[in-house]
Order: C-alpha cells, then sequence, then structure tokens
C-alpha cells in the first residue's frame, strides 16, 4: 500500500501528447485583433520562434520532448504520484484518492513544465531575450527560471499592484536573473499612455500583457512568452496526465473521474488531455474542471470569439469568455482570475467531453485545510478548487457506497500564498455571487467576428 | 548520468543511526540548572515521555523506526540525492558536488524528520499535547504538523518580534491546527513575570523556551519537544545521511567531504553522523560544519558547560558556546542564529572528528544566487552556509586540478525567505565582524559546574 508512486528520472516521457488530432470537430482560426482576419504567420512570427508557432497547429499526435528539456525536468520531474490514503480516511469514503504534486518545482508549481520549452526553442530559434507579463508572479517566476537556464535575458512586466503587494515573487525573479518592471512602465507606449492619463495606475494583467506584446513585436532580438490558454502551452503541460497515466497503472489502477482547476486551462490541460484522449477512444473517464464562482468563465460564459485581454491587443480566439473587460473580484486564487479559457479546453468542454463545475472560495479553503490537516502538503489557492472537487466526489462515493478512483492535480504548494489562509482563518473572506449583471455588460462588448 | 538519485519508499531506513556507542570519549551528564548536579529521570520526565528519554541516553548503535513513523515519512522520503551537474559547470570544477534536499517536507525543511518521531512517541506515552517555542517559525510550523498528524493539541510560543514580523509561518502553524501565542503571553509565570517589567517586550528565544517549559512541567497532560541540540533530535536526523549514503551507493560514489549548515546542530548531525561512523572505522571523510561568523560558536566558543537557554532555565550542557546571554546580530539566516551548539557536535568537534568553518552572511547570499541559477532550487538563508562551503571546496578542487566528492545538506527552500534576498539584491546586508568582545563577556557568565 505506496503512499506515493515514484518514477525512475529514465522514465519521464519522451512525448507529450497533443490533442489537436483527437479533438471533437475542427479548430476554430485564431483572429487577428486589427483586421477581425485569421492572423497571418507574420504577425505571430513578430513575437513567438517558428517552432513554438508549429507546436501551436501541429496535428501530430505525438511531439518529441528534446532531450535539452528532459534534462531540466530531471531536476523536479517526474512529479510524486500520492495516494491520499489519510484524507481517504478522514472522509470516511470507499473512494481511492490520488494526486499528482507539482508543488515541488523550484518554482512550486506546474508553470515551469511550459517555461522550460518555450525558453529552450526560443534559444534554439536564437532569440536573445523574452518579455513577459505575469499578475502574482507564478509564471513570471517560472519564466525567469528557465531564461536562467538556457542563458536568455528576461524582462517582465509585473501589474503595479502585486509589484508592491507580493515582494516575495518579484525576489524569485530576480535571484533567477530577470529585470522586473513594475507596470505600467515607462518603457513601452502602452504604459507610457497609461501613465500619461493615470500615473498612480495600479496596472492589470491586460496593459502587462500589452507591454510584454509590443516589447516583443518592437525588438528583433526579443519574442514573447504566455503561461497559458495556447495550444502549446496545454501541450507542454500533458506532461502532467501522462506521467499520472503510467503511475496509476504501477498502481493498477484507473481514474473513473480527473480533476483539475481551471483558470486559463493549462494544469487543466495537463491533467486531463491525457485521458480525454482515452474517452475520444471509448473509455469510461469523466474530466472535470474546476472554477470559482467569482469568475465562472466555463459554466456562466459564452461560447464565443473574444479577445485574450482587456486591452484588445492580444488575438481573438474562440473560447468560453465572460467578455474581455469583465473584472473578476479580488479572489485568492489569483491564477483563476482570467475572462477566458484556452480554446482547446473550451471546445471540449462545448462538445460535452469535460464537464465544468464552479465552486465558491470559502469551500475551497475548507478543502485545502482538510487536504493539509490530512496529507500535510499546504496547498496553493488555486489548486484548492481541486481538492473541494475531489473531496466532493469522495463524498458523493460514501453517500452511494460506491466505489471510485478520483484523481486530481495538486497544481502548487502554497507556501508563498499564506497570506490568503490568514485570511480565511481570520473570518476577512467572502464568497461572491456569480456576477450576472457584469457578466451581461461585458458580453456587449465581444468582438464582430463574421468568417 | 542521473541529475537525481530517488530511492523508492520501501527503502526508507528502518533504523536510526546512533551515534553514542561510537563517540570519541564518554558523554559529559547533563547539569540541572537548579540544582548544578546531574539531572534526575525524575526532573526529565516531567517535561519528556520516558521513550524519548532513553533514546536520549541510549548506548544502542541502531534504533528501530516505528512503522506508523515510516509512513508518515513516506509524505515525503526517501528525500532526493541531486547531482549538481550545472553548477558544477558553472564553476568549471572537477569536483563531483552531490546534495541532499530536505525541503521537499509538508513544512520546507528537514524539520518533520523529528517532529514526527517526537509527536509518535509522545501520543504512545498518553501525551494529550505538546507546549514548544519557536523563533522564526520553522520548527513551529514541522511541530505543528506532526501534532496535527497524531492527534494531539500543540501550543507554540513564537517569538513575538517574529509573530509580528513573520505571518506566514504563524498561518501555517494555524493551518496545521496549532494554537499559537505571541511569547511573552500572560499564559504563563515566565511571560507575565517578563509583561510586568516591559508589556512592550519583543520576546526572545530564551524567553519562549522558558515558556514552552513551564507549560509542560505544570500540566500533567502536556509534554515540551524541542527541534534542535537533544541527542535524540540528531538521531531522527541521521535518515538524512543514511538516505544519502545509500543513494552515492547507487552513483558508485563516496563522499571525500561532508558539509552541513550549524546552528543547533540537528541537520548537520542529520547528515554528518552517518559519516562520521565511517570515519571512526577508519575511513577517509571530511565532515564540516558551517556556521555564520555573526554567531560562531564552534569556531570562536568554548567547550564547557553552559545553560541552554538565556533564562538560565532549560538544562546545562557541555558543548560549544558563546555564553548563553551573548545575543547574536539579526542575520537573515535565523535558525543559526544559537549561542551553543549539540553536545554531540560539540563533542565530535573537540576531538577533532569534525571540521568547523565560519562564513559571512553576504558570501552565503552569494553562494545561494549562484547555486539558485544554475540548480533552480531557492534555498534557505540557512542552507546558504552548506552552500558556500561545497562551493570553496569545489573552487579548490578546480584549483588544485583533482577531482574531490562533495555532499552537502540543502535543509530547506528558501519560498518564505524572500525578503532575506530581497534585502541582499538591495545591498541592504551587512557581514559582521567577530563580535569578539561579546563573546568574552558573555563567557564570563558561564555556571560554575564541579563534578
Amino acid at each position: 500500500m505506496n503512499t506515493k508512486i515514484v518514477l525512475d528520472e529514465n522514465r519521464i516521457p519522451k512525448q507529450w501528447y497533443n490533442i489537436i488530432p483527437d479533438m471533437p470537430g475542427p479548430l476554430a482560426p485564431v483572429i487577428s485583433p486589427r483586421t477581425l482576419q485569421p492572423v497571418t504567420p507574420d504577425e505571430m512570427l513578430a513575437i513567438f520562434p517558428m517552432s513554438l508557432i508549429e507546436q501551436e497547429m501541429s496535428t501530430q499526435r505525438w511531439i518529441d520532448i528534446p532531450d535539452e528539456v528532459r534534462e531540466i525536468y530531471k531536476l523536479w520531474r517526474p512529479s510524486p504520484l500520492f495516494r491520499a490514503h489519510r484524507l481517504e480516511k478522514a472522509l470516511g469514503t470507499p473512494a481511492r484518492i490520488y494526486y499528482k504534486y507539482e508543488g515541488g518545482s523550484p518554482a512550486g508549481s506546474h508553470k515551469p513544465n511550459t517555461a522550460i520549452p518555450q525558453a529552450y526553442y526560443n534559444k534554439q530559434a536564437g532569440t536573445k531575450r523574452i518579455a513577459t507579463e505575469t499578475g502574482a508572479g507564478q509564471w513570471g517566476s517560472s519564466m525567469a527560471l528557465a531564461c536562467q537556464i538556457y542563458g536568455l535575458e528576461c524582462t517582465v512586466y509585473m501589474v503595479k499592484v502585486s509589484f508592491g503587494q507580493k515582494p516575495y515573487r518579484k525576489s524569485m525573479m530576480q535571484l533567477w536573473g530577470a529585470e522586473v518592471l513594475a507596470s505600467p512602465s515607462d518603457r513601452t507606449n502602452a504604459g507610457r499612455s497609461i501613465l500619461a492619463k493615470d500615473p498612480n495606475s495600479n496596472g492589470s494583467l491586460g496593459i502587462a500583457i500589452s507591454e510584454a506584446v509590443e516589447d516583443a513585436a518592437t525588438r528583433s532580438d526579443t519574442c514573447y512568452a504566455l503561461g497559458s490558454v495556447l495550444n502549446h502551452v496545454c501541450l507542454h503541460q500533458t506532461i502532467i496526465g501522462l506521467e499520472a497515466k503510467e503511475q496509476l497503472a504501477m498502481a493498477g489502477d484507473y481514474p473513473d473521474v480527473v480533476i483539475g482547476c481551471h483558470g486559463g486551462g493549462s494544469n487543466f490541460a495537463g491533467i486531463g488531455f491525457p485521458f480525454a484522449a482515452d474517452k475520444a477512444s471509448g473509455r469510461d473517464v469523466r474530466i472535470v474542471a474546476m472554477e470559482p464562482t467569482s469568475c465562472p468563465t466555463l459554466t456562466k460564459g459564452v461560447y464565443a470569439f473574444d479577445y485574450g485581454d482587456t486591452a484588445q491587443m492580444a488575438p481573438i480566439s474562440k473560447m468560453f469568455t465572460l467578455g474581455h473587460d469583465f473584472m473578476p473580484p479580488g479572489i485568492h486564487a489569483g491564477g483563476l482570475r482570467y475572462h477566458g479559457s484556452s480554446p482547446l479546453v473550451s471546445q471540449l468542454v462545448h462538445a460535452g467531453v469535460v464537464e465544468a463545475r464552479a465552486v465558491p472560495q470559502i469551500a475551497c479553503f475548507e478543502a485545502a485545510v482538510q487536504f493539509a490537516r490530512s496529507e500535510g502538503i499546504i496547498p496553493a489557492p488555486e489548486s484548492s478548487h481541486a481538492i473541494r472537487g475531489a473531496i466532493d466526489e469522495a463524498l458523493l462515493a460514501r453517500e452511494e457506497g460506491k466505489e471510485r478512483v478520483i484523481l486530481f492535480n495538486l497544481s502548487g504548494h502554497g507556501h508563498v500564498d499564506m497570506a490568503a489562509y490568514d485570511a480565511y482563518f481570520s473570518g476577512q473572506l467572502e464568497d461572491y455571487e456569480y456576477p450576472e449583471a457584469a457578466i451581461a455588460e461585458s458580453l456587449k462588448h465581444l468582438p464582430k467576428v463574421s468568417l
């Protein structure tokens, strides 16, 4: 009765799984925000290397992981798969609960799984420098690490309010050698125009994206990198689910339900897509995306073309969206506060392959505390949504008196997020109703794309 | 060429290594602070369960690890042993550098290695509640975790200045179900008498120890727990070195030098003692304790009887000490700011089995940054002292053009210590000279023990 199932590092998967050939129908095109027509390769090449653009569109089911990437993955991969014996006992459930733990990476989350290959492909393509944005800092720190490893310069536009309030993540980025700028900055036209209107602007993720994209588009030595949403990001994250599947096989098990939290979609895709492949082949497995009720993209949004960012600078994708100018309340799971979703995940939800469920944050912190008290590990606030989903499935199994195999992804640890737990314990957290009116308003502003 | 050497969880050692029978000479007695005579078993039983007192004195070389403890160890053990390929390359050294990484525990350091068995033995002995103290919070959070796992209540007296300045660690303890009190508190005579004199007292580790010991001594359901220094604590930590030895053997290597940072001595004992055993059997291996120049216990202290705490409430041990009222400067490696040392480690240093070296903090942060930029992992400020030692050995190997196998213990991650890195990067850190005058003064106050 093992507690954790560990793979030798030589068994890190040699290929990522690309779900595109197994999708239920063709992909919608990506639309240029300038022309409202499909983006041209030239527009993409201004900010991404060709190799990543190819991965974005590839119809090959398996894509080789370069040896140089697997070598770096070995710093924390294969990540352990745990059987949650103590949580099962605490819940009194006949379910068998497994969780894949991605918090052991140097940055403490799943984000380096894609930061490393993105930096690698950029290095191969001759990129000297990466510009990217970050909100709370998880993605920026992962990209800083990756750039450090491959010898790329890295500039991170960090939303100003986080720059001030989350100095720990900023220090991590500096430790890994990145330049960190509070956004809006005076480095870009986008930043300067905001500052001209409001010198005290707190910034937003939308503004930071605009700054990073402008930086990359206007310097020939620089490319842009994004930490979620895009197809190639989801591709890289499938290493999570591929390993989990192998580890579950070692335990002689296969999941009835696979659960991940959902913000932009990358960690969810990571754990879910390799099982969606089995489902496409007729296997009976449920795949569930857990999102916050305060930002209920998949459960209350529409499946439509929308901008990837508030500033309408990023490409337009067909996805579930709450409207690009929807501003979710300031919940503690900052990584789940995104108005849109990965187009791949969205299409799978739309086709009924993936289920979506929204949960309020207090119930998620309750689940996280129960988890930490039985399994020890302190979850990131984002990951607590997946735990809530897993515990609810386990409780249902108890009610029904049925066995059930539950797999969820614990996408990161919460050591840098203890202020959120502090707020929870001191009763300062509140739940938000579905902000129906705000969503209805922002959905009026979708771009008019006619294809 | 593996990056990390991973043991299956079934290969967690089944016994701890007790160095007492292999010590170079008999142990000095532990002296009661009240009588200045050897402590009686009754004095010990007031605050510790018999099983731990027996371990404290045992002359058995191998002590079984209970299955119930190994079961919990599996949450993060065996910990990985890494070969630092990228650091070696960055240093251009012919040395082979290995590090054992203890930061993967739920608390982020090696401390749970002893917190778990201490809670277990207390539970077996019928203890209902543990009282302990904590400075920055590493030990308190580990003990909170351990008590939560075995269903014990836990009260942590946390030095008031840290209680205010380190809310993250406080929240961790609460998350794991502990009661956390700012010390001095009104819960004990010790606390009340301090508050009567100075209602705004910031507290100190000495005061917090006094409060926790008084709490345990005056309640029959409560025992006390200490996170370092004591023999049984060092014993439990040997799991680090025992695993490392097995992992090195898998890599076909054996260290020329074994390095740990040194505060109270527990993580150092953990990595060092299993190799000291080999040295006692004639094997050629150096064992080096790294301490801060600001608190140079082993390099500038005397080997003498002294109180374990500032308040002269804790037992008197023969150890290296700077004097119990020596107050080290406020460096960022809070876990290394202790005036004394483990009596076992002290005796080994005195006998020349273990070498000691002091290093200034800025050089340690330099080493930590070089390490993080090549290996990815962000070290705790304490652990950076071991890294400094390892890098210096590797640079020496380069100068000499000689191969050398270096093993060090990376005792914890620094995700909760990023403020220290921030201070380093912003040039706010300073080095302290050996505080010779302060040491000379405090050494005048050693207790007069005549045996």
